[in-house]
């Protein structure tokens, strides 16, 4: 299959890259850089370096045989996205080109502005290179549990059938999400819904949820090969943040009461999933939504499993909570639906204390480049902020 | 009280602007006449004449003794909507500064990313020049009722109480619109729900459906401060469309069936409505929504009451049938909600054949001035277009 992944760069883009060429796929990968842009501006920068791309389809092309073309360019400017489409003819595309930062979209208003002109118009131009070009095209997109927010009902699989009044229709699931980056998602969901049902596009739309780990069969040939780890306040997530500041002696640091479930999944499980989904096509007119994540624990499970981890790995490591910088409900009702994917095949891989142990591992053979400064949350938008927020994270 | 009014050029900014400024509030009114420059480029320019907002100004100034501030800019352009909030510290604001035509902006890509782009930057530079430099502002949005689309079920007004397996929750009502002009509109209602509740800002949405009429207190004071009447396919209404064609003696063009259900309300009431909106101020962290409309007829309906109206004025008023270029149902249930503005006091006015009949004098007046070539559909979007749709409508 021709297959052309926007945002090839990212943490989720290039193992997946790696993985469809393995496969024997015909693959394309794009990005700009945006985000490793971003984090040169705020001091942000991966644990591991990560070479560029055309150094990386280089390498894993004299390791596994396979070659990956790579496309630099801006998704956002229609002229590249049409001259990917008229060049390559793809019968797929797998769309993971957005700013990804919640933080970042919240620090102000060009950081804001970028994030949404980014991400939509990205999503904007895909949706029209595949409506005049490539009308049979599939878009994988990468949606994310975020955008349903923390609703007091079960989230369903993107679409919920509503009774009101003794009469019935089918709806999107409301979206109604906790930062600019995560409400860009619901935008783009917007926007696909519309031409879908217009133009008869074929869309699936994957609710994903945090994804960790750094294994992969392709990322494990050499560690150049490696998605990016990124333990800052800005890219960072939380497995990464807590993984890191366990090796480095820090408290790991839960922001308010801790009580914030979300759903996890490995990211051998996300590189599972988007094949599932590549492989079943969506009919014309449809969008398809799964729900990607294969267990759900809350920020003070997580810490405590990050905590039992260090134990096995003889790192003493201690939790404290911060104030919350980000407006969110630290306590809510949490059950969303995720059985879309399982049927299709998904066998997950859970997150075991030697799964996080791995991680740690890996951690410990870069803990030279830890850079402290880069963990505490330097973004607010909780309103009145406590003054001293900022500084309640004990010094290492 | 300190009144900006975004897209003041426009069929419904002009008139508010001289409502407020008549009322003894300090009107600013800012424009980049987009709707002008679009309405020269696919040859849609109004039925009469309207002087640029300068003249009319002054007009209304020599004319009512009442200022109105003119500002000449794009709202799209944050240095502008920064400048127009640190000079004038408006306590309210109400934005129309949207590209409105749902043709136009399912035309082509330049088309709809310009909607796309004016429309929801429009937006997100309101947002956060409130949010930096007027927290306390009250925006009033012209949202439309095309955003709910024709569901199933009763549309209620914004929000719907969902029960669920047992749990329940409170939602924005699901949207689900019909082009992308209406979309976009969609995308500004998940914007500003995002920073209303994450800020605290207060906003009304004003979910209006189709505004018909010319006569405003003040608009009746010089023919020249009238607001602006497109009967073309790109601006033009259904009602002023009817009209149009009724005067000119070429039948009433329904788009399909006919049976498609709007809410629809007087020009007045659209003045009434947004000063009952301002009147009535909202907390801080609320998105009020008011479906705003008084009456729903069908299309079918609109053209016998034109014919009826045409009948009174002694015109020969057929009624034609063709290809609907639009993607719509034709026949759907239709309960929107509306008394939300009723009981904050609106007095509706009707759509009587007297009324109609006022509108077709206007017409008549300018009859001369009317170029049938601007009236049939030029953009279809449902798909398999029948090649000779756009040849079906009468010759003259």
């Amino acid at each position: 299959m021709r297959i052309i992944i926007l945002g090839g760069d990212g943490y989720l883009g290039w193992p997946t890259a790696m993985r469809f060429a393995a496969r024997g796929h015909e693959v394309v990968v794009a990005d700009n850089y945006l985000r490793r842009h971003i984090a040169m501006e705020t001091s942000s920068e991966a644990l591991m370096p990560n070479p560029n791309l055309q150094e990386r389809a280089r390498l894993f092309e004299t390791l596994s045989g396979r070659r990956i073309q790579v496309e630099i360019g801006d998704c956002a400017d229609y002229r590249f996205m049409e001259r990917l489409f008229t060049e390559y003819r793809p019968e797929a595309v797998v769309h993971y080109a957005e700013q990804p930062s919640a933080p970042y979209s919240m620090m102000g208003y060009e950081q804001a502005r970028r994030t949404l002109e980014n991400n939509l118009n990205a999503t904007f131009n895909l949706i029209w290179a595949v409506k005049d070009h490539a009308r049979d095209c599939h878009i994988v997109k990468l949606g994310t549990m975020g955008e349903y927010g923390t609703p007091n009902i079960d989230i369903e699989e993107g679409w919920i059938d509503i009774e009101h009044k003794g009469r019935k229709d089918t709806f999107l699931f409301p979206r109604q999400a906790g930062s600019l980056y995560h409400t860009t998602k619901v935008l783009d969901t917007d926007l696909l819904w519309f031409y879908v049902r217009t133009y008869g596009l074929r869309v699936t739309d994957l609710m994903q949820g945090p994804v960790y780990g750094l294994s992969t069969e392709e990322a494990d040939l050499d560690e150049r090969l490696m998605p990016n780890f990124h333990y800052d306040d800005i890219f960072g997530t939380l497995v990464n943040r807590f993984l890191v500041q366990a090796v480095a002696g820090i408290p790991l640091t839960v922001y308010g009461k801790g009580g914030q479930v979300r759903g996890y999944l490995n990211l051998k499980d996300t590189m599972q999933c988007v094949e599932l989904a590549l492989d079943s096509p969506v009919p014309a007119g449809k969008l398809r939504v799964l729900n990607q994540f294969t267990e759900t624990f809350s920020v003070n499970e997580l810490a405590a499993r990050v905590q039992e981890a260090g134990r096995e790995a003889r790192l003493h490591v201690e939790i404290a909570h911060l104030d919350n910088p980000r407006k969110e409900a630290e306590e809510h009702y949490y059950n969303p639906a995720h059985s879309g994917l399982l049927e299709l095949g998904l066998k997950p891989h859970y997150m075991t204390t030697a799964v996080l142990e791995g991680m740690m591992g890996q951690v410990v053979r870069h803990r030279d480049r830890i850079d402290p400064a880069k963990i505490p949350p330097r973004v607010r938008w909780k309103e009145a902020p406590a003054p001293d927020a900022l500084v309640q994270v004990p010094a290492v």
